[in-house]
């Protein structure tokens, strides 16, 4: 994997890149739309490709180990024959679904056990299983275990989670430089920062990360509930540490305004589900601010969705036909949002490379922040 | 609208035949999806035309009156420029939805006063009401007002019922005559043969329809529990008096051994829920059989849905994807589920009219049943 950088911002920390995987490039910044369970929930593969533009998605490691499970994702020769998407894709740890989704999880220094969500079934994840677990799935970005710390976090657990996950780091570092990818393509790992929302601690575990020079760094632990200027601070020490040649992932965020302001302080990669499950619950983001489709007001707006961001979904339908399908529960509903929603974010950062291309990226993304931000 | 018969089969009633509307032609022998709230379920608009060649849907006017409601449709100028399909559209009458759905239904001469299931508000159909909600939802096709009976069902109960269908129908004709499309393009409206199980009342009711010499006609009041062989006696004894030269639309049938023994009755359209909602439950009608694609068999199934029926849904996923989607109720499944089902009915009747055609669809249709309805 190659990261090349094509042009840095001269008010900011943003910057282009193309990121080149064995399964195609990806423009930085970029948003990855979440796949939880091998699928972009109401969302073809050939929208993502066509529609969306998407250029990476996500796998979520919890979900695809529990089902389909691992024989059948080998016997595929990897997520990608499994579900019929060519471009890269990107797994997480399944940690933080772990923490979040199942029962009577027991973090311990060797791993973590927990049960199905499912099932109720028992499973340990260790560094080096979930290693293993990610060169099955065969996604072309794995990631490190570790521990995402809720908010808000006592000091003293914030330190001890974070010196394990940087002892679980090395132990998928070990792991995962011993294998090999089994489908022929490369993979490479990322390690993520964690600590929460100390200072100290946030530029301790950047150091770390950084100390091992990965093809890739991620931060972790954010976008958990705290105030999103402590989100902001946080992110600006860790990439004052973080090598700046190096794609920097930030898990999980966010908002529009999130993904602009982070951005501006030198992040390229992103993930989050609210584009889909917003969407489905009727949310929708557009070029000019955000609207809830439920609402009366749009019920006999016959004009397109969002004309602005242009696309079949945004164009096609009428807010007043989506709010009907989203009162009335129909799938054609999700699909629309979704598909609509998507496209915006992909949309979002397509513009933001243009302007930190074009020079003009803080004083746009103010503007767009304030635009698209707005409650219709 | 107008009705060309291109063939005949020698050795059946089957024929080919031209419905050209105001939207467009449709080719018959056709299947119609059904678009029950003005949505094909889990089905974009693009798809239906793209992928699918659906070339007529349906929409249900119990749901469409009670939501979006008649206000919206009407603002927005009919369902097609609702929902954005602009190939032809038929709406039912809404009875069979009032008898199925709604809450305290009472039947009397004047029509049908229920209670919706949506906010249990009240609500009165009557035979003039319901050709005006259909002028205004602004279908090509629209139905007469009638009560499906259910099976079994008494003989007097079903002649009593059967002469108030042929009242209502001639209330029906007397509103929709004197009144126009609000849109600019025809409609027609198309008589309903009711009358059981039984030969005596159906040959009547099939005359009595005759006898208004409608643009097209259809039958009622079958695939409601009845054994096959008497739906098709039932079938073969109104088609003897119905018009040849005029399309006949058998509602709400059915499976695709239904549908090519019909064919052969001298049947011209259909509509059935079936291949959306078994797709949602994944059942699965393939040109090899049908599957149950949660069956532990289809787990490790990597080849595509239906090879044979081509299209995108049917080859670009696998079985065990499918499988996988399904069993974890991802919308995907709903989506690539129903998207395969109508490619396949749509499949079904094409080749149906090129058999016909060929002057073989009796020696085509009998092999084509035993490989379709066979269980995989």
């Amino acid at each position: 994997m190659t990261f090349t950088i094509h042009q840095t911002d001269p008010q900011s920390q943003a910057r282009t890149g193309t990121l080149t995987t064995d399964h195609g490039p990806v423009q930085t910044p970029i948003f990855m739309p979440v796949g939880t369970a091998g699928t972009v929930k109401a969302v073809h593969q050939r929208e993502l490709e066509h529609d969306i533009n998407a250029e990476i998605i996500l796998g979520n490691t919890y979900h695809l180990y529990l089902r389909p499970g691992l024989d059948i994702l080998g016997q595929a020769g990897g997520l990608h024959r499994f579900n019929g998407w060519q471009r890269p894709i990107l797994t997480d740890s399944g940690g933080y679904q772990v923490y979040s989704l199942s029962n009577t999880r027991k973090i311990k220094e060797e791993g973590v056990t927990f049960k199905s969500h499912i099932d109720g079934s028992p499973h340990i994840f260790t560094p080096e299983g979930v290693m293993d677990i990610q060169r099955t799935i065969g996604a072309d970005i794995i990631m490190a275990f570790d521990e995402c710390t809720p908010y808000p976090c006592e000091y003293d657990y914030a330190r001890r989670s974070m010196d394990m996950t940087h002892r679980w780091l090395q132990r998928c570092i070990t792991r995962f430089d011993e294998t090999e990818g089994h489908y022929g393509y490369r993979q490479e790992l990322f390690p993520i920062v964690q600590g929460s929302t100390y200072t100290d601690l946030r530029r301790r575990s950047a150091e770390v990360v950084a100390s091992h020079e990965r093809a890739g760094n991620a931060i972790g632990g954010l976008a958990v509930g705290e105030p999103a200027e402590q989100m902001y601070e946080m992110i600006g020490i860790v990439n004052e540490i973080l090598p700046t040649n190096r794609p920097r992932y930030l898990m999980g965020v966010g908002t529009p305004a999130n993904i602009l302001e982070a951005i501006a302080l030198g992040v390229d990669m992103f993930d989050c589900v609210m584009p889909t499950r917003n969407a489905r619950h009727g949310i929708l983001f557009t070029t000019e601010g955000i609207i809830n489709i439920k609402n009366e007001k749009w019920r006999n707006d016959f004009s397109p969705i969002d004309a602005g961001v242009g696309g079949y979904a945004s164009t096609h339908y009428s807010r007043a036909y989506l709010r009907h399908l989203i009162r009335s529960e129909e799938i054609l509903g999700a699909q629309i949002a979704s598909l609509h929603n998507l496209t915006f974010y992909l949309w979002l950062v397509r513009e933001a490379r243009q302007h930190i291309a074009a020079g003009d990226y803080v004083s746009w993304k103010n503007e767009m922040i304030a635009r698209v931000m707005k409650r219709l």
